[in-house]
């Protein structure tokens, strides 16, 4: 059995947010883990099915027409038939940190065979600084048994507040629709006993299967877009809150880690399927990389709203031209934060005081 | 015992460099990986004192008097008492590759407790493309087992040429002084299976213990500096080397590669004697690391030494109101380009055809 720590990490500051549209068997597995944390589960689809909790959890459950009622027209923001639709988790969220999960990842092994509490390193990643401005050889430094290493200026060794934890995943990697089809045996066996921290100024892939963020620092860029019914791509949209999330860490002097910790990614979805939903993003990520590689944010943007909506803009003066659909994404952008802000009213949740006003 | 390739890779395109002022009993343990190879060891110190090669190693030996013989007034390029010596190497050998390791390193086991083969990890990670334009989350996407992520644009997948790998250390770190006076029983213990790509845009400590390149792009970069003897700093020249090197590998669109292999780094040296070689440079690294962080070669450096001699332009200029130090820095960058042109004769090695003119 998994060895859990006797008093949970943050357990009345963090919330997990899972997108879904079945019976949630899977939390028996993560039950020594996440049952002292409350849930916020996102049902996609069809409103009227019954989605079944397993006993004992705490959880709240919203599903289209909640997220109708409370948004009203706002809620042409929330994508339907996607998981897309957790980011609505993070909106009502009252907590100061989220985690989410998909639920067909379970609890992965580490080498030692032991079952790896990801909740809790998420939270020791979240909770120990980020060194965004110099690389350091052995990887995170402030991981028990590192440091850094001889040449590393020591005026950046206090590191930066850490705003998200990227999580990785064992058995089924993360792949797209062309590369499942063409390795459509490949499992990802290598446990990489690593964490360390993006470089400021490199982009990455930011998957939301298994990731942790500072929900009062970026709360606001973690947007997961237009995706699903109605929309011409699918499978983008944690790729799309990563970009934006990492330009705007860049920009306000955050960090954002990968690595540790590991789930167990039990299925690989349809390749067939997700080709037809990715093969746009497919063809425009070749030019969002470059449009997100030269976003600059002006110095008055000293706020996660703020950033954001001059990244609407600068979605739709530049993207707009690509398809039309960048035009739509960047009004829903703008509708997002004033959604956001409605239910937030304490203002800019990142000029809050720490552990302050949002509980 | 280990298991060797039967046809050692890059057996004629590759030199092993090793400074040395003692005897080199320490190849006996990586005779099964090494002594297919051919050796250059540059002797520091006293140049009558007689260093034994273990029998049957292919090796050529140069002290400070074959230095001065060769190089003529150049030799005031050269460090002394100081490993910094190691890049004579470099400069004399005729082979496209050059691994170069401390005589105090051993060969390390993996978790599995095989030896590890550094050499041969080292020649995979540079005959294998880098990809420092976007970051890929499962490190490096063409290890066996391993590829680019969803969300990883396909335009970049080539990857483009490797010009360096950085192997790690087990058992002693590579740390300053004092990390080492605090730490002093910290050991790295965490095999971290993992080699990645530096990302374009950050720089990085690069550490000289057990270190790959390839010559014919960037060895005019691996300029090791003025160290020990008569200098008012040591242990900065492999550093030095990693920002001049990663600046212009940024510039030129080469990879630098970090992580697998790693070698068992026997004995810690003295922290005081550190100390005292390293104090200037911790305050000086303060002022150095902004300057390569703001270095910008104009688009005329099309070769490394073009670079290079830009770059001594620009130390001369910013760094050396920091110290006079760096003012005969800045000269000695010039002296080894026009050494290292003297001994190559053949051009710009950047510009040569691959596998041609340098053999």
């Amino acid at each position: 059995m998994a060895t859990v720590s006797p008093t949970p990490l943050l357990k009345d500051e963090l919330d997990i947010v899972i997108p879904t549209i079945r019976n949630l068997d899977f939390l028996e597995m993560w039950r020594p883990f996440f049952q002292p944390y409350h849930l916020i589960i996102v049902q996609d689809g069809d409103p009227t099915k019954t989605i079944k909790v397993p006993e004992g959890f705490d959880y709240e459950l919203y599903n289209r027409n909640d997220i109708n009622r409370i948004l009203g027209p706002k809620a042409s923001c929330i994508s339907f038939k996607d998981s897309a639709c957790r980011c609505f988790g993070y909106m009502v969220s009252k907590k100061k940190y989220i985690y989410t999960i998909d639920d067909d990842c379970f609890v992965a092994k580490d080498p030692s065979g032991k079952d790896i509490n990801a909740l809790e390193q998420h939270i020791q990643n979240l909770l120990s600084p980020s060194t965004p401005f110099f690389f350091n050889t052995l990887y995170d430094p402030y991981r028990s048994g590192a440091d850094f290493v001889r040449g590393y200026p020591f005026s950046l060794r206090e590191g930066v507040t850490t705003a998200v934890s990227h999580g990785l995943w064992l058995n089924i990697p993360d792949y797209d629709a062309p590369t499942q089809l063409v390795k459509p045996l490949e499992r990802n066996t290598r446990y990489v006993d690593a964490i360390m921290t993006i470089p400021k100024g490199t982009l990455f892939p930011m998957c939301g299967m298994n990731l942790a963020f500072n929900r009062e620092l970026i709360g606001p860029a973690m947007y997961f877009g237009l995706m699903g019914d109605g929309q011409p791509i699918g499978r983008y949209d944690d790729m799309w809150a990563g970009w934006c999330t990492k330009v705007i860490c860049d920009h306000l002097g955050w960090g954002v880690k990968t690595g540790l910790p590991y789930i167990w990614h039990s299925k690989a979805s349809n390749p067939f399927v997700n080709l037809k939903k990715e093969y746009k993003g497919i063809y425009w990520q070749e030019e969002l990389i470059p449009f997100f590689q030269s976003v600059a944010l002006p110095k008055d943007c000293t706020t996660v709203q703020k950033c954001y909506i001059e990244i609407s803009k600068q979605v739709k003066a530049k993207l707009g031209k690509v398809d039309d659909y960048f035009n739509k994404l960047a009004d829903a952008m703008v509708t997002w934060i004033e959604a956001w802000d409605e239910l937030n009213p304490s203002g800019d949740i990142s000029a809050k005081i720490p552990n302050g006003a949002s509980k």
